[in-house]
């Protein structure tokens, strides 16, 4: 008996190898493969608590335990999904992080949800940064909001940076991207945006749900064209003076006043 | 007449350079050296604005029309700050940034803020993310909070990324970093914590002021010994189920709530 297919992959001109690492290090590259990288213990387990399964599992021999731990708590079969072994120098080599997963999975890119006009939704406009991609898309699952829609120039939202930040908050959202403004006329609810220095103060106002709430760019805000198409403009109070808000806090903020709204017309 | 001294700092062997990579590559070697990098005209122009003076401009040759045209706003003379000069390739060798900026500072470190009783506070419980602390930091700065404690373990606050997340406001707070939990008996303001399962309800609570909010840990939340300190825990509605929040996000939220109190019975 022969153990030769179990041999972790210890080359960096590997074909496998080679396919895994544009899916890392190029943020849109899931857009041409079809297939996004889910990293680490926790994204991989989120993704199956959906009922989801991996296209392939990507691993150190030393996380075989682990993954089997993971899939039978699923109630996945031992060969229930292909494992790809790596030695953990290759498997160091494809993270980003400080302190590498040894365990991460290929997954089916998931067909893009077409917008849907009534949904409770989130509108990225532009924005840059992953952490603030994936921390806003958190927000809004924890929030109750249903879809979320990326107009073109936000960052990938299946991208492994943003993945990381949203913690697992993708498998629960109907997400789209790429759109243009014009999309947007589809929508059946209010649309929402924040300004610094006009508009209800937010804290006081009675929110509408569903809604769909306008974030934009770091640092252009939302693109004028859009921000005119806003049904209401909502003011978060500041007392410290003239400070900006990271969009990612502003965006909890707002999307935390929706839900205490809606909680306190049940 | 020479220009011999205008010449800009071409080799990676030069002292200067050596000095500043390290300030820019060690997260915490601010504590030794005494200074801190500040990159960026928007830091540059926020640290002025504070009357504030660096002890160094570090720029590219092609940056001096921007520097002169910042120093001249602040009310500076053309020799108030010494100049280093780099080249490009050494000044974007010296940046995190994928755009790096052709225009930084060193300015001395303040002395540590000694943590006043009464202020209204910021504690910081271990948080590892550079992106997260800053962001807590300006929304503590929009939201009128005037110090932030952050505990033995915590992200280096004067780091170059926790500057750059931090976007100005921390010329505007009183920091104080190292601290032990036991440092914080001589707060004498309520100390209010989150909880994701118990307490009342945020959007409900009328929050006290001055008062002290405590985040933790990114994974672990605040340490079981300072949250039996907390004098009441508050929880944050998610309608949208188990999904956790970012922890910036949720010090947002927070940090909103008590300013909306605050101006709800001014």
């Amino acid at each position: 008996m022969t153990h030769g297919d179990d041999a972790p992959i210890a080359s960096r001109d590997n074909p496998r190898f080679k396919r895994l690492r544009r899916l890392v290090e190029d943020a849109s590259a899931y857009r041409r493969e079809g297939l996004v990288w889910i990293e680490g213990d926790h994204l991989l387990r989120a993704l199956l608590a959906r009922g989801e399964r991996p296209h392939v599992v990507v691993l150190t021999p030393q996380a075989e335990p682990l993954w089997h731990e993971i899939r039978a708590a699923a109630g996945l079969g031992a060969d229930a999904v292909p494992l790809w072994r790596l030695t953990p120098a290759l498997m160091g080599a494809l993270s980003q992080l400080a302190s590498p997963a040894a365990l991460a999975a290929l997954w089916p890119l998931p067909p893009a949800a077409v917008p849907e006009p009534e949904a409770p939704t989130v509108v990225l406009d532009r924005l840059q940064d992953p952490g603030n991609v994936g921390s806003i898309l958190r927000s809004a699952a924890a929030f109750g909001f249903r879809q979320v829609l990326a107009l073109r120039g936000t960052a990938a939202l299946w991208s492994p940076k943003v993945l990381r930040a949203g913690m697992g908050a993708h498998f629960g959202l109907h997400l789209s991207e790429g759109l243009a403004a014009d999309d947007l006329a589809a929508l059946r609810v209010p649309l929402l945006a924040t300004s610094s220095h006009q508009g209800e103060w937010l804290h006081r106002a009675r929110l509408p749900w569903p809604c769909a709430w306008l974030f934009g760019h770091e640092g252009q805000g939302v693109q004028t064209a859009l921000l005119a198409r806003a049904t209401r403009t909502l003011r978060i109070a500041q007392p410290g003076g003239e400070e900006s808000l990271n969009v990612a806090a502003a965006a909890a903020i707002c999307l935390h006043a929706s839900a205490a709204s809606r909680s306190a017309t049940d």
